[in-house]
């Protein structure tokens, strides 16, 4: 853990330049806009410690996928989430000398992400070897009214010296990913062209031929004067730039504002790019920075209004949550059905920046709670278009008629991943794909999707399921053998309880929504039927039996669910038994070691628990949540926010806490020693959850909202935002009160703790607890 | 399958080039001598396919583990058996026209590997592109007697024309492995150096040191005579030749002898590589081709004395046992406890030319049975020196306390495997390392091996089993979690019946084991059990509590073992309703369908039934291999041979004799289009098991040798030679009579269908059947 950035509600700061750290802070200060990101790197030439990372969204690259020992099945690549061209750069010579902070003394250093506006700052003197001093501030970002623009204002005074000062903002797409499989270079140059103050280049992925065209304009400026200056184009390989020579005097200001622009084949028509860029530049160029700035600011307070959470007496926990409201929605805007949530994100290049089921099981509520229906609805819209690749990936593994697996990890709808327990077994995800559509239907009452939609990708799911189980002649009932579940732990189990359940839940859904779309249209219903061939008696008649006849391995004594069949036969040792020097588990013990113990990686049977709550009495979720919470390693981020869920369910209040805190600065204070790869995202959305589900009890039931909310004793209130069906309503919780406002102009009924409440438009609702 | 070879019993003929077979005829006529080997390469030059392959045993390249996905444990390397400079490689030049097969026209083209004495032969016309026609033929051997060294008679005459004969005989090391992981070069070149008629070329390996020279010296003839020529040194990159231009008529032969030798730095101080090369040279040099050649003849006829089988009405079946035999004594001598036996030997690169329990498992017998004990003694002994690695593998891994656990695949003794459901849980291995010494013992009788190094192995064993193993409270029984067995169609299972058996046996013969040593010599038994730590009151007992205790999956309403917890889950479906166009599943199928499937890849349950026939009654035997029989694909060439020797138990002689069928001629006629890759070395010890053990129903009981043979109904006879304690036995057997000469002059007491039967010295006893 580490403890170096400064607490603060609406920033993270760094103050003293954090050399040895500089990754870390670089993946925390990343800046993105749904549609193009950028790690927090340096504009000026960097000799230390750096990972680059400019990405633009929807862009990838299928690296020739890398195994020790290849197995049928396994996919031909792994699409990686590209190192796209470096936008930011500006190399700074002072006199022939350049600035580098690897190589100068630093003072007054200062970094700030800045989240209620939006932007990265940063400031600094140095001194060089020549002993020149100057200091430099930088300020930019990522734009989310133009989003496929960025905009950096960067000024450098000396302080002890007149002489020389050269600035040479360049476009460098010369860059490799650290995540490459085979030490290849992932892009071609198509076309690159300076002009006075402006340079294009053009670049082509190898193999997916995606074009990228980034183009900048900028401008200089001395004491706040427009300055003319020369410019000397210079080409290289991939690589474009002006160089600027100016003559400066000592505490004299000289400003270089750079308008970038990142415009991919996927957004534009291949052969339009360079004069779309031309334009867009231009267009930037005249609403110039502070237009573009303010522009910023507002379209941010129009998000925090709609997903803030407030917490009064601790500015760690504030920043932290805030950090993971600000990151979540750099990431995803919901605008483009074509893209989705990386693992990290636009902060770094790890799991590829592919879809996992991370999207569909830990970040749709946040979502559906905070954002317009048609983000949630596009996420889902995201995995109807990938239907017939989910069909031909288990067509490839020796699945039928329809049967659709939907991929572990993916970039348009085929799998990537290549590990055969993951790849082939671990098949829940079907489930959570299933229960995103639920999950959104639920929220938001849209039957339309059902029809539309929703249906055809049910159906396609059930089919694997029933092809999935076989029928035991030893235990007289459907079995699920050779499966991996959320529990990562385990690998090729038979008869994972989750998996069970939520297959046989997702064939229970598909029947119950095949009933409901041929009640409410008829017509598409039958088409749809036709088109895919559903034997709707046959199929509905093989699922019943299937719900009807499937083994759950359970612990009669024990009165809980078994993890898998088997699993009572481990060594039952805690977690609290474990040396300290064991753990993490994943880097200390070997992977056969893993497998034998009883540790488990993430909520398994619990994840089940959690997804249909409704569906199990509070005793039973309690005796399962105490079996297997102290057998818990929490070894992926994913997991603490469902066990703070059950928890505060289950009143353990404390318990709660502590595990929101295991996220809720798991990248700000680098818990596990790896945010130098970039930061946890689709974690962030379960740090939402432990809020707003975990202390707020937020849920939806029979399409009404409801709330349970307690105030951790650590806390003087907190207060969250949450959309439900064209209200909006802040929820503030004091530990002896709760307020619930309105701000919609209709009134709201809703539910809290168990007893009907009806908000007036507008109205505040006072309530002791 | 593939029958271009011509059936001969003595011979392996090709008739006619088959240019598209060219690496499986290159496989098939592999020479080697145990100290090197070299497949069926030409020696001039061919564009055609041809995997070059020239190998030193012992020397090997530790090449950077390739996964997709790190899991702790795994190890850094893989091992890999190096393909050395190229020592054959004589370039031929008629008038400047490089003779290259590819590219001529070809006839009576024949190649000829001769068992008997241990040589390839190779003959044909060909005429180049300018008409010009030329005879070739070439003669080569690896010399069993002078085992660093082989030599080569190249001869060519010109059919049609009067012109210029340039030969080039080189040596090559600017090779590269086919299977590399990062298609890296091995080889750094140390020295090379030419003189008249002579080269040397000093090779070393990058990382792990070792040094190969290479040394050639040569001679020309014409028309018989000695000829004096001009000799033009050539020297590139790690190659080095001498070129050499002949004046040639038509009908006229010349013929150019090259003698070479390969020196390792395992074998000689790296700083004497040279001058020794030079020696070696200049001895094989004045020895001469026919002297060697004779020699070679001589030393073959000696071992086949030894170990020959014999079969009478069936020449297809006789070339094939013979086929076995010729290559398993090429590939290993016995004489350097250094080396081992490669499941490819010399004949191909594929699995690294590393160790794995194809060793103690399939090819002991073997060399148990037709060779000095000490031969079988240096195999246990290479498992001994690896001990120290073993522990150390398996503290890796999270043991203790000086227990050991053997790799899966090894060249010194640290593990290379990296797939974690084999390198860290296929740990039947270990009990088949412990079974091994029990096998050497019972058929030699030299309890003094216990004493000085079998013990020592034992208990490291021993240490592993008893921590490996833990107690379930459910089942109050000791279970093994997370196993592979030796179906790898199945992963990470609980309780392999085999795995769970063959640990508990290793625990019984441990114990017996400490005990007889005690007895026998118990002073260095002290010295052990204090150099050990063996707490022998301690450790026996935990032993003994777990050989009570353990659990063993049952089918009681079967009758049969569970090959693991689970088994019967699956859908029982049989070998024979799989349709024909889905096999083998390792080509057709997913890997997880594979692993849902019921089909067995290899003997599992059997192959502990026929480790451990003595302890089961013939209905258990038969009741178990009626039902694990058809579900099994036998998709591992170590398969058959288990059937075979059970089927042969159970009287199942139809069976027998089709299971010795898939292997006997699995090479020659490419059953599973995969010997352009080298042959199957290990599994050919597993054809003659099927013969001796399962045909001839060979044992060792109570140090008695024991035989009950049948003949198959498809010969006439056969016969087969083994050794026994010092005698030498042939057992011939028609479809009526068992003819037993006793070749050794003592009296030999034997067992022959359960009765004692004395064969006196040089005496022959014929029994009818």
């Amino acid at each position: 853990m580490k403890d170096y950035l400064k607490h603060d509600p609406w920033s993270i700061i760094e103050e003293g330049f954090h050399h040895a750290y500089n990754e870390i802070t670089e993946s925390v200060m990343s800046l993105g806009n749904g549609r193009m990101g950028q790690r927090g790197n340096f504009e000026e030439q960097f000799s230390g410690p750096t990972l680059q990372g400019n990405y633009v969204a929807g862009v990838y690259y299928p690296d020739k996928t890398r195994v020790g020992w290849w197995k049928n099945g396994y996919p031909e690549y792994f699409a990686k989430v590209l190192n796209a061209t470096n936008w930011i750069g500006i190399q700074v010579d002072v006199d022939y000398e350049t600035l580098d902070l690897s190589t100068c003394d630093v003072w007054d250093f200062r970094r700030e992400l800045n989240m209620r506006e939006g932007y990265l700052k940063r400031s600094f003197s140095a001194r060089l070897k020549s002993g020149r001093e100057v200091r430099v501030e930088a300020i930019r970002f990522c734009s989310l009214v133009d989003d496929e623009a960025g905009a950096i204002r960067y000024s450098v005074t000396p302080l002890n010296f007149d002489g020389k000062l050269t600035l040479t903002p360049f476009l460098n797409g010369d860059i490799k990913n650290r995540d490459a499989n085979y030490d290849e270079k992932f892009w071609d140059e198509v076309h690159k062209e300076t002009a006075y103050g402006e340079a294009y280049l053009e670049l082509r992925t190898k193999k997916t031929g995606f074009h990228v065209l980034t183009g900048m304009k900028f401008q200089v400026f001395q004491n706040g004067q427009t300055v003319e200056f020369q410019s000397l184009p210079v080409k290289l390989e991939k690589y474009v730039a002006n160089k600027v020579s100016l003559d400066i005097r000592q505490g004299e200001e000289t400003t270089l504002v750079k308008y970038a622009v990142n415009l991919s084949s996927e957004n534009h028509p291949t052969d339009e790019l360079l004069v779309r860029a031309k334009q867009y530049v231009a267009r930037i160029f005249r609403k110039g920075f502070d237009q573009l700035r303010s522009e910023q600011a507002q379209a941010w307070a129009d998000k925090w209004k709609f997903m803030d959470i407030v917490i009064e007496g601790d500015v760690a926990a504030q920043q932290g949550i805030r950090f993971n409201l600000f990151q979540l929605s750099q990431t995803y805007t919901g605008e483009d059905e074509r893209l989705n949530i990386g693992p990290k994100g636009f902060t770094g290049e790890k799991y590829g920046g592919s879809t996992y089921w991370d999207t569909e099981a830990y970040c749709l509520p946040f979502y559906l709670a905070t954002a317009d229906p048609k983000v949630a609805r596009n996420l889902l819209r995201y995995r109807y278009k990938h239907l017939p690749k989910a069909i031909e990936n288990a067509h490839k593994l020796g699945f039928k008629a329809g049967a659709a697996l939907y991929p572990m990890v993916t970039m348009n709808g085929e799998e990537c991943h290549n590990e055969w327990e993951i790849t082939f077994e671990e098949i829940h995800r079907n489930g959570a794909i299933a229960y995103a559509i639920f999950d959104y239907v639920r929220a938001t009452g849209d039957e339309r999707y059902l029809v539309e939609y929703g249906l055809e990708v049910l159906i396609g799911i059930a089919r694997f399921w029933t092809q999935r189980v076989n029928w035991s002649t030893e235990k007289q009932k459907y079995v699920m053998l050779g499966v991996t579940g959320p529990n990562e732990y385990e690998n090729n189990v038979n008869n994972n309880w989750y998996t069970n359940y939520i297959a046989c839940w997702c064939l229970e859904y598909a029947i119950q929504t095949a009933q409901r779309v041929k009640e409410i249209d008829p017509e598409r219903y039958r088409t749809l039927r036709d088109r895919i061939h559903f034997r709707e008696d046959k199929e509905i008649a093989t699922a019943r039996d299937i719900i009807e006849n499937m083994y759950f391995p359970v612990h009669e004594d024990l009165g809980i669910f078994s993890q898998q069949d088997g699993y009572f036969d481990k060594e039952q040792t805690l977690v609290k038994d474990l040396p300290a020097g064991q753990r993490p588990l994943n880097q200390k013990w070997s992977w056969d070691r893993i497998l034998r113990s009883p540790f488990i990686k993430q909520a398994d049977v619990l994840q089940g628990l959690y997804f249909f709550e409704d569906r199990f009495d509070d005793a039973t979720i309690r005796r399962n949540y105490e079996y297997y919470e102290p057998r818990t390693v929490h070894e992926s981020s994913l997991s603490p926010c469902v066990h703070a869920i059950l928890a505060a369910k289950l009143g353990l209040k404390e318990k709660a806490y502590e595990f929101y805190l295991r996220t809720s600065r798991l990248d700000l204070d680098d818990y596990n020693n790896d945010t130098e790869d970039g930061c946890h995202i689709t974690s962030m959305a379960g740090t939402w959850m432990a809020v707003v589900k975990g202390f707020g009890g937020m849920r939806v039931r029979d399409g009404k909202v409801s709330f349970a909310p307690f105030c951790p004793a650590q806390w003087i209130s907190y207060a969250f935002t949450v959309r439900h069906r064209g209200a909006l309503l802040t929820i503030q919780c004091t530990p002896t009160e709760v307020v619930i406002e309105n701000l919609s102009p209709q009134p709201v009924e809703l539910l809290l703790f168990d007893k009907p409440l009806t908000v007036k438009a507008k109205g505040v609702e006072r309530v002791s607890i």
